[in-house]
């Protein structure tokens, strides 16, 4: 901690400008000027709505703010790469969040920081919570208690979500897409390595393997494999499930022969000679942030074709502001109450559309691409709206 | 509940109207146009103040909006005069509370209704939600509760407060003391009788005690009296700290010689020969919503001096609008960790001060009337600045 002390002082100016009295507000939807708008607001017209909504919960939906609002939940405990620095400092983040939800997709999103790291807690808070919402949106909490948090709020009839693992699952999955069609490749031959094992790895994993011909698996010790003993938890569990060759041993080993790597770990893991060791035209996503697993020109200096990295300075930013304003719409319009791999598959498979003709340095389409939020929620909305039929026509 | 079927039907078009998808919204304070907006609100600008805020959490105040954020917090078991109707019916309401705050005060504010009526969950929630608020409104929490719940949270360092209480309490004060003024009566020598003993009967109690010469106070079976074998918790508590001639019997009984009402209970228990029972020149404070415990004319004509009600209809507006915006505001600038009964007083006498002639009619400032916010939050804010320099001194 002590090498941030002070860090205040080096806030660039427009970031500090940006950040002061923060980032969102909230303000009323209508006038407030005399007694008969507080009359019609307040007390006593909104008795005739408590009581039209204690009879008929539904109408909630369409009363209140519940309808379309995302809570954007967080313990602080894995924040940007800055690890776990609690809830106080993680608030900006999830601040710009809430800004976003509304910027992209036009949904309101209220921000919560929780003074917990206990999963039960939290789960016990978002259940007390979630009557006022339409979604909740589960935003940096770490690997592994993301997934037991994630698990056990499924059943909530709202959409439950937390995008550090689904929504860079579905942006990889869309880069993915149409970094094979850059390179003549299929999804269903390729060979992925994936470094880190965390939140995102772990998703970037299980949703890749339905699709994917090989996907190995590495955390900081080693890919995941049947030889390693000190696998528990979540690694175990996605290692019986991934469609993989069970390759043992370093980044160096695993990358030897490999299509794609995908990074959502460290900065620097790749190497420039392991590069030189994949397949030829292999595709690099080097997605840890700021600093990605290598930079863009040393990537290309070592023979990749296609190079992406998680940065708005470089092309191809793989960035999940491209699927969760469109996922949670999409799911929120639908009025689904969960989010399934076929609708973040429908999600990836839309991204991906939305650049028709892909090369090296466009394989996903830019955040401020106005078309994107509405392609993704539409195509959310679709396959949540097909899975319902089958399910009624199965029936 | 059957009564209320269908109730849609009966809510009217202006009210049905102006609660379409709910009567607050989240908005982005910053342009959010183009890479470079991204970059400042969100990653990586957003890092540089999330290190701040990590390596000093008391930046969090500047820069995020949890230096100006109140929490409106409700298990939905005792909202308006509707009662225990459950988190989603009671959120129309919170709703309009934070709609007001924002009018009246300048501050945001969340409404966050819960899924759960047991005060150690309700406890445990606003612990864990406490780090992204400047302080907590807790609202329509039924009794006892509503005592318990704010008890426990007096240590988390902001303002708790349960404004059925409290607001309640401090606009009664206010009233109180202008009628005596209009009656030519001294608060000190005032025989008070108050019917309600829920969370606004209770509070309006203990902030009377200290100044009024007489507090009755009384449930649906009479008067809290030593002679009363079924008190307990708060009852009990209230009715050993009441500077009180320990009154047994019905209102009807109590009644009789006091020369105040404050009516927190139900409609039309105040009958006109319980007016004229009363001393001289009585003072009705008839607060049942949206149905006085008398309607104002009905207690003219058996002889009350000064009328008030809750209601906007009538002249004296009794209402909390009037002291919570400031009582907050106040309580937010000073960085008080609680709301004290010094500030609670302080916040009366500038409510009471807004009015130098009271007369029957006007014996409080109108919600509307501008001045009222800023004396009042000045009020609270000196108040609490005072008692520091005081225990400052004492030190």
């Amino acid at each position: 901690m002590v090498r941030w002390k002070h860090m205040v002082e080096h806030i660039s100016p427009a970031v500090r400008a940006a950040h002061e009295r923060g980032k969102i507000q909230v303000i009323p939807m209508r006038p407030l000027e005399n007694m008969e708008d507080l009359a019609c607001i307040y007390t006593p017209g909104v008795a005739e709505v408590s009581r039209a909504i204690a009879a008929d919960p539904s109408l909630a939906r369409r009363y209140t703010i519940a309808g379309h609002t995302v809570a954007v939940i967080s313990d602080g405990t894995a924040v940007l790469g800055l690890g776990n620095i609690g809830a106080a400092a993680a608030l900006p983040v999830m601040e710009g969040k809430c800004a976003i939800f509304k910027r992209f997709a036009g949904l309101d999103a209220i921000p919560l920081v929780l003074n917990t790291q206990d999963p039960d807690t939290i789960i016990r808070v978002v259940r007390a919570i979630a009557p006022g919402f339409a979604a909740i949106n589960l935003e940096d909490i770490a690997a592994p208690h993301c997934f037991a948090v994630e698990a056990a709020l499924q059943d909530l009839g709202i959409p439950v979500m937390h995008d550090d693992q689904h929504g860079t699952a579905i942006v990889v999955l869309a880069a993915l897409t149409n970094a094979c069609r850059v390179t003549e490749r299929k999804l269903e031959n390729l060979r992925v390595v994936i470094s880190g094992a965390g939140a995102a790895g772990i998703a970037v994993a299980k949703l890749l393997t339905p699709l994917v011909g090989d996907v190995a698996l590495l955390d900081s010790k080693g890919a995941l494999c049947d030889a390693r003993g000190d696998l528990e938890g979540a690694k175990r569990t996605v290692l019986g499930k991934l469609r993989t060759k069970n390759r043992c041993g370093s980044l160096a080993d695993v990358i030897c022969g490999a299509d794609a790597f995908v990074g959502v770990s460290q900065p620097g893991v790749l190497t420039p000679d392991m590069v030189r060791s994949m397949a030829a035209d292999p595709i690099v996503l080097a997605l840890a942030n700021p600093t990605p697993e290598i930079m863009p020109d040393a990537a290309h200096a070592a023979g990749a074709a296609v190079v992406a990295t998680g940065r708005s300075d470089f092309p191809n930013q793989v960035n999940n502001a491209l699927a969760y304003p469109g996922v949670f719409r999409g799911a929120i319009e639908a009025r689904a109450p969960q989010i399934t791999d076929a609708m973040k598959y429908a999600a990836a498979a839309a991204i991906a559309a939305l650049v028709p003709s892909p090369t090296p340095h466009c394989i996903v389409p830019a955040i401020f691409d106005d078309r994107v939020v509405p392609a993704v929620a539409h195509a959310v909305h679709s396959a949540y709206q097909h899975a319902k039929k089958v399910a009624v026509a199965t029936i």
